[in-house]
């Protein structure tokens, strides 16, 4: 039965996928805090938390924690979701205090930009850089 | 020992992305043929030889065939490779004859536009527009 809702959702923000509103929110984050940066856990709730307030639903997570000159503790973390709607992937170098943020949905009903804006809150960078790329059909 | 190598190698290839040098090549791609936009082996194999062409180099792979009106066969794709230079992500809609492709690597030693022009010579889309972010800190 839980399959059975699964599916019949996933078909109902496909088919608002149709006309294809591909809407993609990315920036770059500087002078972010070290101990969010080499944070998986921090990092992954971030997205997971982005995606919801933004509407959008994850299938699935992939991330990886990179060593820094032989101290996995100071390496940074990516983290990639795949949603239903496209894709939200957040990549950290700790060394440069550095972040980027990549948060592309599909469909009128997710809000990419709300997703964005709670990220800067909880990463706090000094600076950062906003963009946007149409990705509709 | 392999995974020794394994670790030298990640380490090697972070340390060249510790100035962040990232290059995020990505664009939409119109009229392509459904064969392709609805067969996950071709979208697969197309994300992973671009990688290698562009010299990217693949830690996991996400994909997920979508359904569209009750027939998986006519639904579109999603697959994103989680990458150690950053990531590779492409969603299609076959509906639409529409695929959006995302190339981002950070390190100067690889090669995103190589890369997606492998995928537009795979997809052959009777259109297509291609941007360039930078993603550097």
């Amino acid at each position: 039965m839980k399959m059975v809702k699964s599916i019949a959702k996933q078909q109902q923000i496909y088919r608002a996928c149709k006309r294809v509103v591909g809407k993609h929110v990315y920036g770059n984050l500087y002078g972010v805090d070290k101990r969010i940066l080499t944070s998986m856990q921090i990092v992954e709730s971030a997205v997971v938390t982005s995606a919801m307030l933004g509407n959008m639903h994850i299938l699935e997570i992939m991330k990886r924690k990179f060593d820094f000159e032989n101290s996995p503790d100071n390496g940074g973390v990516s983290v990639i979701a795949l949603i239903e709607e496209s894709h939200i992937a957040v990549h950290t170098w700790p060394e440069s205090s550095y972040a980027t943020v990549d948060i592309y949905s599909c469909g009128v009903h997710s809000d990419p930009k709300k997703a964005f804006a709670y990220i800067i809150d909880r990463f706090k960078p000094k600076s950062y850089k906003q963009y946007f790329a149409d990705r509709s059909s």
